[in-house]
């Protein structure tokens, strides 16, 4: 695997990389007092689409932080597909937006925090096309506990 | 189940009726050139969202027909959720819809054809909301043939 350096900083994979982006985005999102879940995608290094979630923002429950990443991408890209992209979300995505990577035909998903209960992979079947080449759990702690923490804080109110 | 008469015309269920306006909508795809399945979400016997596949249009491979007629009836709803309303489809949904049928919490979903290879129904696990009833084939051939027609014609050329 390739590792990105930037001076004086520690060096880094390109997935903790575009997963710190996905996690700036979360934290819009938190910024916004919605659930803080972000979004990138990134084709050939490059970020082509970002997203965070507005599901309160647009009053709309299926406004999730992929949903506006993978149309920022395709509306980048200019073509229906996203075959040689690669999604990074700070949340395992739930059976909507597995089912929209399948359409978008991306070549990968990269996810923060697994979500046991609502994710993807609790269905014993695949939904993402056949193609996408799936990796859970990168950064997985911070991208859990921006979460935890915006339910903590909300149940404390 | 109730009946709804329109003076000389045959008498027709619900059902019949709404999924021929989701037939009406399939036929506005039809026109533009677009896969043609069409959708329509309904409150209260009434039509409060309407929606036709737009993904060549938006060049968006998620612009679904449901997906539009869900977003609708939220907007015209003001609410987040669809708990009381029936969305009717032509087509069975795909795994992508039917994951956004479960945060919408819709009480029933309606579809005209069966998508053996795409529809949610292949799953061995239940994706919509555990309260939304599922109803398929209602007007399946008309719904059905619309579509071998399209990709008929779309050989054809």
């Amino acid at each position: 695997m390739r590792y990105i350096s930037f001076g004086d900083e520690p060096t880094i994979s390109p997935d903790d990389f575009f997963m710190n982006e996905a996690l700036k985005e979360a934290k819009e999102a938190l910024a916004e007092d919605e659930i803080p879940i972000g979004a990138v995608v990134v084709w050939n290094g490059r970020i082509i689409g970002r997203g965070h979630n507005l599901t309160e923002r647009l009053n709309d429950v299926s406004a999730h932080a992929e949903m506006q990443a993978l149309t920022a991408a395709a509306n980048s890209m200019g073509g229906k597909y996203l075959r040689d992209c690669t999604l990074y979300v700070t949340m395992e995505p739930c059976v909507m937006c597995a089912g929209a990577c399948y359409w978008f035909q991306l070549s990968r998903i990269v996810f923060g925090a697994y979500d046991v209960k609502l994710g993807f992979g609790r269905l014993n079947q695949k939904v993402t096309h056949p193609k996408t080449i799936i990796t859970g759990g990168i950064r997985e702690n911070e991208c859990a506990e921006l979460v935890k923490d915006f339910f903590r804080t909300k149940r404390g109110k």
